[in-house]
């Protein structure tokens, strides 16, 4: 998307692959939304550093990270042994791999870049073969939030007041993002709406990366803390509310996103707001019977005791806001039922929750 | 209630007064939860300054500051000149109503006191009974959060999981509190419970003071994001929920309190899980009709853009946590219908929200 900086327009990928230098080029997350910076991984350790450091983060960001970071460790290699190559493949897939031990996008992309490596017969073919594979997965990203866009603009009408949680926005992708997409696509089609972003505690990434995404791209919108989205939806201040997910069930149509999102969808459903969740295709779980048995991460206590900002001089810093002698307990996720969820807005359509399993074969399950 | 400092645990009230240096003894609120201090306001002005600058907050608090400030300047008049008495003790009643312009308590406690001068005949009476009236006010204040406590313990048994918002505890009153009294009474009566502090932003009142008076009372507790609650309720990890109120309406049985009061009501009555309101009779509004009709004040946009806490160097810093180019929208409170209020503890007993108008004589109506 467009990223302006002192005055100049320039669009920008969350990742992107510079051939020339062999390097995987990220926007560095960490600093933003106080300052934009570009970083290139020169090679795959440091790109696998990337994703545990959470430089980039977000579920396809990190999938078309770990998939350009195999193509640039194949292509590393010098020589013509096969077996040699194989065996360095390995430990670039392995690497990768354990960088995010729980997330699911860079075993599934890093794991789709070797089964098209299979197809070439030298090295040369091989390094040529995975490298067109990591760019087709990154454009394939970018197309599906493209298509969540198209279908889900439908839903924004001029005047409307959407509400949206947490970050799934195009810095989790690698482009347009899924719960904003539909934002975007409306915006392109000459609508004019307002946004209200959760700040979404503990880490803030409503308030810090959705905020910075919908001023750079000029989509008027406001910070609210996460309790003021019940009093707004009382007031009649809320037309619509998209989020996006970490893991829809394909057999039950629940959705497991970012804490608090459950929270905004019993809200929803009280007051009749429509609550839509996007997501890629790739994000659906087809074997998990039940929500329950989704694992919720629980994070540093940390997070909730106190909060990440720019200080007076310009400078990070972490404060301690709460009461030092108290701990406090910090779950990264809820898991939203069926029932709350108006619609599911993925690149092939809109469904309700519980069409997904009955229209599986389009959705893409293959089990 | 207790406070333990370097080892040595001793019982404080919010706020007393000291005949001898005829001075206000107040918590310095502002410092709480990583400093215990007590600051004495030496004359009325600087009880006024200390109920404006909020060194003392919550309703019970600064009602019995204001009525110790009224008897403090009293008290500070030499001679016997009525009318220069008269004059004098009408300049501290405007100075003391005016620090906090919205709120209603030392407006009602100040009024009580003056009632109680004007039985006086000489200056000496007079400022005898401002004193008394005051001493009596304070009293009063402790020993309402005590019935509440007593009615409310019933509520509590061992091994529940209760959840509060924002901080309705002993250093909102002169002692006790409201929403903090029942675990205050049950914890006497020995009961084991669990505590969840939601951490209330965009002030964080519950991570930094309720946190801070559970620690110093030992009672089990922790602090959770405000998006954890819906989470906690769905996985059955609460029992009960109990929050305080600024205002609660005589006629409707409506609850306005600290914005996300209504989200964990509508919450917890999709859960089946007992939602209560602590109140002193003081908070009842016998005369508005609609809680719509409740002005919600907007609060500075910087509360929700930012925190307050301590950085690693231990100094009190403001960090800003959004995007730089994002505002912020800030209600302070919301409203909570009667429908998701399961009862209302007050000072002579346990009301469902609907019973309040019809038992008004009981509740003090005077109207």
């Amino acid at each position: 998307m467009n990223v302006t900086i002192h005055g100049r327009t320039q669009h920008y990928r969350t990742v992107t692959f510079d051939r020339a230098r062999n390097s995987v080029l990220l926007i560095e997350q960490r600093l933003l939304p106080h300052e934009f910076k570009i970083v290139a991984a020169k090679n795959f350790r440091e790109t696998a550093a990337a994703i545990r450091d959470m430089i980039v983060r977000g579920a396809g960001a990190i999938g078309a990270t770990a998939a350009y970071g195999l193509s640039q460790g194949a292509l590393a290699f010098r020589g013509n042994d096969l077996k040699k190559f194989s065996a360095h493949v390995e430990i670039v897939y392995q690497t990768l791999k354990s960088a995010r031990p729980t997330a699911v996008d860079p075993v599934n992309a890093t794991n789709g870049v070797r089964h098209e490596m299979a197809r070439g017969k030298t090295v040369a073919e091989k390094q040529a073969l995975a490298l067109a594979a990591a760019e087709e997965f990154a454009n394939e990203d970018v197309h599906h939030c493209e298509e969540i866009g198209k279908y889900g603009a439908k839903l924004v009408r001029s005047g409307m007041k959407i509400l949206t949680h947490c970050n799934a926005g195009w810095l989790a992708f690698v482009d347009v993002g899924t719960a904003t997409a539909p934002m975007y696509s409306a915006q392109k089609l000459g609508k004019k709406f307002h946004v209200f972003c959760d700040e979404t505690r503990p880490r803030s990434q409503g308030a810090t990366l959705t905020a910075w995404e919908l001023a750079q791209q000029k989509i008027s919108h406001q910070i609210i803390a996460d309790n003021a989205a019940g009093h707004l939806m009382q007031r009649g201040e809320i037309d619509l509310v998209i989020v996006g997910s970490d893991r829809t069930l394909g057999r039950t149509g629940e959705v497991a996103n970012k804490i608090g999102t459950y929270t905004k969808a019993v809200l929803a459903n009280r007051h009749g707001i429509p609550f839509y969740v996007a997501i890629p295709l790739s994000t659906i779980d087809w074997n998990l019977r039940r929500g329950f048995d989704i694992p919720i991460e629980e994070r540093s206590e940390n997070e909730v005791l106190g909060a990440w900002g720019n200080n007076a001089h310009g400078k990070r810093e972490f404060v301690r806001v709460a009461n030092p002698t108290s701990s406090a307990y910090n779950p990264g996720f809820d898991v939203t039922p069926p029932e709350l969820i108006t619609g599911i807005i993925t690149p092939v359509g809109i469904y309700k929750p519980h069409e997904l399993w009955k229209r599986r074969s389009e959705l893409g399950f293959t089990g």
